[in-house]
């Protein structure tokens, strides 16, 4: 797979480029990025709008799901570009303090209970 | 950084062992871990609710958009690890599409018309 | 039912006095709400992100899903207030809209294709 | 204003039909409507995507607000359906909820603060 030797570095600076090459870095503030993440984040939603969760994905729809995930993802890394942050490093950070916040012993096989608010 | 020596493989398999700790393969498939990333992107926007977009972010705040930002790409992560694709691939082949759709020479500066319904 | 008798004019004063009683009108602009409508409408999806879309809804749960339906439906008031629009005629025009989109005889039983790309 | 004269009760109606003469309502359960609200909640936000929150709505962009608007309004109506809950009175009773959590005295003119995590 080519995750096993591609940086995180080299694929924020892929879309440092693009950004750079339309001169998009007015656009693509972290204010706006909170947006475009949630729209593109909606479009892959809407690929399981009218179906059963257990359905299984046919190629296309397979596609399509890929697609909208890596739409995604590019504004996630433009927004880390944008805060000029790691995020290799805010992700492991994020992950340490989900584990402590949800110990493996506690949560084996369960879920947050829904009707409990936070 | 940390993102100049750090796997895209390197960040889905901790992300992967966090998951197969408390036995949350059968949480985390596609179809909701869609709905989640949805989740974790309003919570990101949430940090922007009342604000203007303009109103540079203080140190706290910082923080919790770091934060919130992670939980998405950590969902995203999973996603890929749950389709079974290579990160990678589809965010380049992505870029590689947008860059077609919106030439550099035609949207320089330019955003999206967004009275133009697609 | 209430909703027999109560007009959406009542409902939307309702909101309106809401707002004006904590001066909260310098929030409550459009921009800033459609920023809330998708924060509230993820805390909805929320309560549906690890379960099958089958299960059914036990009665803790259910009273979750109908407050979080409630504060999407209170900024979505309060932005047809912000908007000075007329809520009825705007679902009303819409309607007809989406009978044209999707005549019936056409559409009867059958959802969007999620693998055709709009 | 149309609003003055409607009830809810009247849109409700309005709405079931549209999904009736469809045979939709094995598409509009509860558990998909959730994910329709946060897909239509997104495609309003899109069109702020690019702009300055303070950049006024031309009559072209302002038209398409109200659509998407109609479009959340639709998929809560229906939800409320699906539910079988009265709309005015969910809505009432999280007004009452929230007058209680942001009293008028303490919260006028202030806003939650984004860097203090729920």
């Amino acid at each position: 797979m080519a995750d096993d030797t591609t940086t995180v570095a080299a694929l924020k600076a892929r879309v440092a480029d693009f950004v750079h090459a339309r001169e998009w870095e007015k656009f693509h503030r972290t204010a706006n990025l909170a947006k475009a993440i949630s729209v593109e984040a909606a479009e892959l939603l809407e690929l399981f709008q009218w179906r059963e969760d257990s359905q299984p994905l046919d190629a296309a729809t397979r596609h399509r799901v890929e697609e909208e995930l890596a739409d995604v993802l590019i504004y996630c890394l433009s927004a880390t570009n944008s805060l000029g942050v790691d995020l290799s490093e805010i992700v492991l950070k994020k992950l340490e303090r989900n584990e402590k916040r949800y110990p493996a012993k506690e949560w084996r096989g369960r879920a947050r209970d829904p009707s409990v608010e936070r």
